[in-house]
Formats: C-alpha cells, structure tokens, sequence
C-alpha cells in the first residue's frame, strides 16, 4: 500500500457506542456466539490527557471487545465529560456505529494528509501503551476515522 | 467459535451507502492511500430475486470495493426501487454507515438464531455466486448485519 493518505493495512476495528454495555455486550456475545466480555473503565483525564475539539475533557469510557480474527468489535458506553462517542450515540437508541480504527506508523502525518483532505481532529487520548485519534471524516467519507498509533 | 449467533469466523466487510459512488470511491481512495475502484451494476431484480421487507424490490445498486487484507470496504449507491440502501442514505450527508457483513455457513439456520434473538431479515438477493440477506441489529446491537452464504 502507498504510504499516502492512512498508509495502513487494514481496518483493525469496528466500534458502536452503546448506552448500557452489560447489555449491549450480552446482545452482541448471543449474536456472535461468544462469551460476554468484561468492561474496562479508560484512565482519569490527567492519564490519558483526553481532548475534545481541542479542549481537555473528563470524558472516559466504559469499553468491551469481542476479538473476531484479524478485527475487534469494540463497545464503548460514554462516562462522564463530553465527546464524541456522546455525540454519537445521540438521544435515542442502544447503539449506533462509531468510527472505524486503522494501524498508523506516523499519525501526525497521517493527520496532516487528512486535513489536507478536508478532514479535522475532533478527539484524542492516550491509552497505556499508545494513543488514539478522532478524525471527522463523516461529511467526506460517512464514517469518523480512529488512528491508533503506538507510543515509542 | 461456537456453532451458535451467526457462527462467523470474523466480519469481511463494511459497508456504506453513498449518494455519488464516484465521489465517495474518490475520498476514500485518497483517505486509504489506494487506486480508485471501478463500480459495477447489481443484476436486474429477475437475476437477483430482490426482496425488501418481504416484497419484490426493483431495487439495484453501485457498488465499489476496497480491498484491505483481510477486509473489504464496500461503497454502495442505491439505485432503483426502495432498499434499506436508501434508507440508510436518508435525506442529507453524502455519505453512511450501513451494515458489517459476515461470511456464515448455513444461512437459514443463522437466520433462525438471530430472530429467536429478536431481530428480523429486512431485505435479500442474489449475486452470482451467492445470496445476501440483511438482518436488522440496529435496535439490539446498533448495527445492521448480513449475512454471506454462497450458493451450493
């Protein structure tokens, strides 16, 4: 693949919000046939130096991954401050698709490729071991981007 | 994996619906760093045995395809008579999320586990090779889903 635009191999990940995880985990684990995973809770925004549109938020996120080959399926309920997976999941609902995540070598590179494109950051974070970034790629491509890069 | 919900190895696919498919397929050859598929017509409804909520749907579409390793980004343009394609399009955006498709072994089967789980077939057809058929997880897993089976 070209080292242009994401440069990555693959989708690595398919995300949905969701308003109560036990439930969307015991839905999603009946439908794959597979055990219900266990929820995480993300670090405190001091960890994880969270961002949204720029700004530092409390946001923090329940999360569970059921792990199907080469691609997870992640569940996120929404905690405390504002960001996009609130946004997403919006007023109504159990669920809705997030973002889809890529595999990136260089993400401010790959941020600057995007934004030539048109396409801007909406939310970042650390994660132990890496960091996360939220592209709005929604009016361009239909979906929001997720660049997972790893921390050196 | 267990022999039950849709019993798939992984998702081989996710899909959008897009209102100009070579518009779309040319952001997200740009956002991916690839060529700029081709699209190709579905068959006409006597081919494909459309159906869409139960009734015969003249429905058709474009479709594009991104190969990503072990995943395929479909890009689809409804065409035609009423499909969950132009539903998913609604009114506004250029571009959305539609499904996550899994390759399953036996379809009626996986169709019966997923309606004992409370969710419904809302549209299916043929393609040479194989038969589609979409089950609607929007409510319990916030997602559309279809099913895959090739034809014996």
């Amino acid at each position: 693949m070209a080292d242009e635009g994401l440069a990555a191999e693959t989708v690595c990940q398919v995300a949905l919000v969701v308003k109560d995880i036990e439930k969307a985990s015991k839905a999603w684990a009946e439908a794959l046939g597979l055990p219900v995973p266990e929820a995480s809770l993300t670090g405190p925004a001091e960890e994880t130096g969270a961002r949204y549109h720029g700004r530092p938020t409390a946001a923090r996120a329940r999360l569970a991954f059921f792990n199907l080959g080469p691609i997870t399926i992640e569940l996120i309920e929404p905690v405390g401050g504002p960001s996009t997976w609130r946004d997403g999941l919006g007023e109504g609902g159990e669920a809705a698709f997030h973002h889809l995540a890529f595999h990136v070598r260089d993400a401010e590179r790959t941020v600057e490729r995007l934004r030539a494109q048109g396409m801007e950051v909406v939310q970042m974070g650390d994660f132990p071991g890496g960091r996360y970034i939220y592209v709005d790629g929604r009016e361009r491509l239909g979906v929001t981007l997720e660049l997972l890069a790893s921390r050196p």
